[in-house]
């Protein structure tokens, strides 16, 4: 375990630094909260300016103080943080959280005031929570060391799954709707800024707890992919699901996640691959967040099962309901097998006709009931079992949810099961948590749990394609690169970096002096091309050619090759008098069965990440495309190119001929390899011409970072 | 009011028939709910076998009742069902609700006998509710004539919507969670098979009704779309919202839909335009089907108000979430006017940055949160504003919703307000619902609620373009058509008819003597085609022609024709030999901006449906069309193209030019008239060109209805 573990989450000793003689003033909380919950460590108060603070001895500092401190929360002023930092670090701290807004969401002169914080505590080595941060909670110790007022409650339910959240409010919501649905947490820890301690450094340093089992995240950006992947890496090994509710899903709340938190914004589909591809479960319902994790702490019992649902119900509306939000979830569903199927008829147990196995009201009785889930539990033809009870869960728990818990009782090691009480009841709620079954309040925030239980994570495989030989070419391409103003490299130089991938492009030829006709003429001649073919000019000025008319396709004659060339100069010096033009790329035109773009980009909050969708504008129209943290293997890039719709043409649309989606696949991996040159700020290849045998690029676009980080 | 309205919602004297003795049977329901609601008819129970049942005197029959019975509800068993119903009649009961299974859902026999049911009540003018029907409940009488188990309730809110389902089940779900929620019903009906009376009806005969201010209901299908229309625009008129769920969104959900109900499937989509076609407010979170009615009722408070939601919060993260789902759901949101901004910054109230008014934990005093409050929705340039209530909401309510209500309840007349804690705080939504202020208990249903309130439902037009004229030429080409063994008429055929709508074609010529080369070349001079042009054969048996070989594109010379018809033929009697050819239709080739497609259906739910798509693969794949009830207006044509996405293209993408998709929507609108002819099953032109200036249909096709139906 990290050395700043227990101190982070099970203190002995604790300073609260600034706390208000007012009982009723926010900074007395933490202190009210602790002992309310039973905090059975040590509490000091500080504040210089009074001997008694809510009738405890009052210190005028933290060294002050007869003890060894593991625990310090800074509950003063913006101004007064560093001051009394300064004090912990004096005294030996080993974890300082601090309230105090004002800091990197607070200007430069508040980005500044952060950054001192962080050289502090880093050079002490002490763990520093926050700022911005409501503070962190241990239920089974009572360690409630928290402004949020949600914790004035009269109890903190055990649990076994801890709370790492940006948003401090959140922790109480969680708390509060959690406790409201008998589901506790044993850990809650507000990251306000994340200054230094982020959400993975703080997850990995309480990933070995033995009292955590699992964790929950609210997240409002992404600040250290790094460590976070450490994180979740740690915690699939251990077996201990994250499941996380993500804000700016939408334009709007991406750029309140900027002005609210003082974090860059990244692109929302990239996060959300990083997310999925670190294995972290993330639910679109908030009431997921505290209801899934129960379910995927049963996913082993998965193994050797489909990965399918099955829906049993006494109540064929509620069952209807439940299969179709699962299903729009893109849940597969089962019905009985047929040896589940002759067992029901056998043992007259109706079961429906379709994929619900609705026992009508005949399942209202206790034995009907029990045999039907202990068959279906038991028939390795199952996956997860959705049970949707019905209307007597509210009045009459015993006979509607003791079968339930019964039948699984006597079958260890059975399918798992979520529950689903159609009406508002608490107590058949309560004796399904009671047994360990997972329950759910509402039907999207079951059908959100069993898919993200369902849904298959596979082993991220980094390597790409390609090796050192091209890395040794594609170096000495960078060394010698001449970019643009906004850093572009023209289409030839990009062009040779692709092709050191491995990449193929169109027999071409590069032609310098366009005014001399001839010269045109017999470059094409002698480069062995033949009609029809493709011009376009070169230029590292011009990113979007066709918009400048710098591109003639359907090239039938050396006439009209000439004729191309002087029309597309003027097309652009009428637009872009001053525009360097390189010289003309001649290609033979080819023919495929479609198109696709691959682009490597560097996500603010992710970095690199690699797209893959349709060419054209399909993929700007329709948002069409596959996206993953970059490298990516072979492997990775064949699912991303299944995920893409508009590809339909390339799988053989219609009864056409399918085109080599596998070369595709190895041009994505090959490319994705980039993300290792941190030269290459951006590389596109925009369209691919994907054909029956092979791929060919038929635009390249490469663009590097900006000066000093090149080369 | 309908005459059956009062015995089906407010009965003086009712009649339970086969009520068991045994207190604890499901038939012993609706006499024990509707005396624990203490209901103050006459209740007369029917059981032949013995004298007293519960304990009070019991009637071998109906008629035997010394009463005259406005409703009576049969508990039996199928095959005593028709028996019963007779009895009903012959005592000259009004409404008779039955609870059997075994009818529409069971197969040819059940549908015999449902079709009975029908007759006998048609007949007898009586309204008949189910079969398969849980019943009909009147929250304020304690009228509770039902069997589902929630009834056994305590006690039943009192409410002024009206829950209409299809599924008896969910009555009992919403009863329960909406008292959970402080929410309550005036009605419930289980509508069942719906064999006579369906959704529809049911609600024409309860929206006059005083006591009901709007209707919720649960839909599983769409029975009698007319008479759902007429429902639909009688509560309109009214301004009483109807609030709606709908099963069967995903493919396995209508798969289920199928054999749950008996009922036909149609598409989803179609039956989704429909009812926003029909002002219903269709929600898709479960929870809004109860919550969102609140905020409905106070729609007409928009008025002179724009379309936005402002959202208000003095807790950063909740807030955030809050416009996150907002904006997700399509919301425009907004953030404080000028006016606004400066009455805050006077008045040294925090509300951050961003679209996200943040008054902070400053908010959490009563006169800061109630002049912020009260400016905001006083300011006319705010639309609904959201309240996200924090962590006070649960432990202090007065706190956190005093100051909401006081400036609400000083400001009538104001913009209306959505009020959602973060925390689970029961006292506080008490507080708000007891002062009429709608109250949301999760984030999602908040959303789904407050989109809802602000979708502008326009209103519809249903004249299609065209008329008289176009009708007489129209009618005579289809009594005179000849379509081939499955009911298509062949391309010249159904280009007649598009033609006589108004609808453009490229110049073109049909040759039938395809035999001879000489007569192919010479036609086409003399129709006046120049080169390039296409050529495609005409059969009635070949719907996809491209798929068999049947077309050909840029013909550039008489050689190229002749030698296009021999190949096509070719090629077309190598995969089918008998294929009838009645000639090949040789077009001048047109170039446009874009392809659309364009085409009318008969949905098996709601009738003649028009769809827009981009043309091309595009529309399959990324089901990227609009969808109407046919016929639509110009004014609705051009609201779906804005639909498409594809149409980007269409609308001068990336600086191109824009083409004529005021043409499109003309086309659109003269195409949906169709629907007016039954003879005419199917109607499609894909694809259309859109050109600058103008529309061009390339490919028609037109399917008749099976014989009889035609003509």
């Amino acid at each position: 375990m990290e050395p700043h573990s227990k101190a982070l989450i099970a203190p002995k000793v604790v300073a609260l630094v600034g706390v208000s003689d007012n009982p009723a003033k926010l900074t007395a909380r933490p202190f009210q909260f602790s002992r309310k919950h039973g905090f059975g460590g040590k509490i000091y108060i500080v504040n210089p300016r009074r001997e008694m603070v809510l009738g405890e001895t009052a210190y005028p500092s933290v060294s002050a103080i007869p003890d060894r401190v593991d625990h310090a929360y800074i509950l003063l002023g913006t101004n007064l943080v560093e001051g009394a930092l300064d004090d912990c670090i004096a005294a030996g701290v080993a974890v300082v959280t601090v309230l105090a807004d004002g800091f990197a969401e607070a200007g430069a002169e508040g980005q500044a005031r952060q950054a001192r914080l962080i050289a502090k505590a880093n050079e002490a080595g002490i763990m520093l929570i926050g700022p911005n941060s409501m503070g962190v909670v241990n239920s089974e110790t009572g360690f409630a060391c928290t402004t949020n007022a949600a914790f004035k409650a009269d109890h903190l339910l055990p649990g076994r799954v801890a709370v790492l959240s940006h948003s401090g409010s959140l922790i109480g919501t969680l708390l509060s709707r959690g406790t409201q649905r008998n589901i506790g947490f044993s850990h809650f820890v507000s990251l306000g800024n994340e200054a230094q301690s982020c959400v993975g450094r703080t997850g990995l340093a309480l990933v070995d707890s033995p009292e955590i089992d699992g964790f929950v995240l609210f997240l409002e950006t992404m600040r250290n992919p790094e460590i976070f992947t450490r994180f979740a890496r740690a915690a699939q090994q251990r077996g201990k699901p994250i499941v996380a509710y993500m804000l700016g899903k939408s334009r709007e709340g991406q750029a309140l996640s900027v002005s609210h938190t003082g974090a860059l914004t990244g692109e929302a589909e990239a996060l959300r691959a990083f997310l999925r591809h670190n294995h972290i479960a993330e639910v679109s319902q908030l009431d997921a967040l505290f209801e899934a994790p129960a379910l995927l702490l049963q996913r082993g019992r998965l193994e050797n099962r489909p990965a399918t649902a099955t829906v049993i119900t006494t109540t064929g509306g509620g069952g209807a309901m439940m299969v179709d939000q699962l299903s729009l979830r893109g849940v597969t569903l089962a019905g009985p097998s047929a040896d589940t199927a002759a067992y029901f008829a056998e043992n007259n147990i109706p079961f429906g006709s379709g994929k619900l196995v609705d026992v009508t009201l005949a399942g209202a009785q206790y034995d009907i009931m029990k045999a039907a889930i202990a068959q279906l539990i038991t028939d390795p033809e199952t996956g997860v079992l959705v049970v949707a009870i019905g209307s007597s869960a509210q009045f009459n728990p015993e006979l509607a949810v003791k079968p339930i818990i019964d039948a699984i009782r006597e079958n260890p090691g059975a399918a798992p099961v979520a529950a689903f009480p159609l009406p508002h009841a608490p107590e058949s709620m309560q004796m399904l948590q009671s047994a360990d079954v997972p329950t759910f309040g509402s039907v999207e925030s079951a059908a959100d749990s069993v898919a993200l239980m369902l849904s298959r994570y596979t082993e991220p495989k980094v390597t790409p394609v390609g090796g050192d030989a091209s890395r040794k070419a594609i170096e000495d391409i960078l060394q010698n690169a001449a970019p643009s103003k906004n850093m572009l490299l023209d289409e030839v130089t990009a062009s040779r970096i692709f092709s050191a991938l491995g990449a193929d492009h169109p027999k071409q030829v590069f032609v310098t002096d366009l005014d001399n006709p001839d010269e045109i003429i017999v470059s094409v001649d002698k480069a062995g091309l033949s009609y029809p073919m493709v011009a376009k000019l070169v230029s590292p000025d011009l990113p979007h050619k066709t918009d400048y008319g710098a591109v003639t396709l359907h090239i039938e004659s050396p006439a009209m090759l000439v004729r191309a060339v002087t029309t597309m100069r003027r097309n652009v010096r009428r637009t872009l008098p001053d525009v360097v033009i390189n010289g003309v790329l001649v290609q033979q035109l080819e023919l495929g069965i479609g198109e696709a773009l691959i682009g490597l980009r560097r996500d603010n909050l992710v970095g690199p990440v690699i797209t893959v969708g349709a060419g054209g504008v399909l993929a700007e129209i329709y948002r069409d495309v596959a996206i993953r943290p970059a490298p990516v293997s072979i492997d990775t890039a064949k699912e991303m190119i299944d995920e893409v719709r508009g590809f339909a043409l390339l799988r053989g649309y219609r009864g056409q001929p399918a085109a080599d989606c596998d070369a595709l696949a190895q041009l994505v991996s090959a490319l994705s390899g980039l993300a290792a040159y941190p030269a290459i700020a951006e590389a596109e290849v925009n369209p691919v011409l994907v054909q029956r045998d092979g791929v060919m690029m038929l635009d390249a676009l490469i663009r590097l970072a900006a000066e000093g980080a090149a080369g």
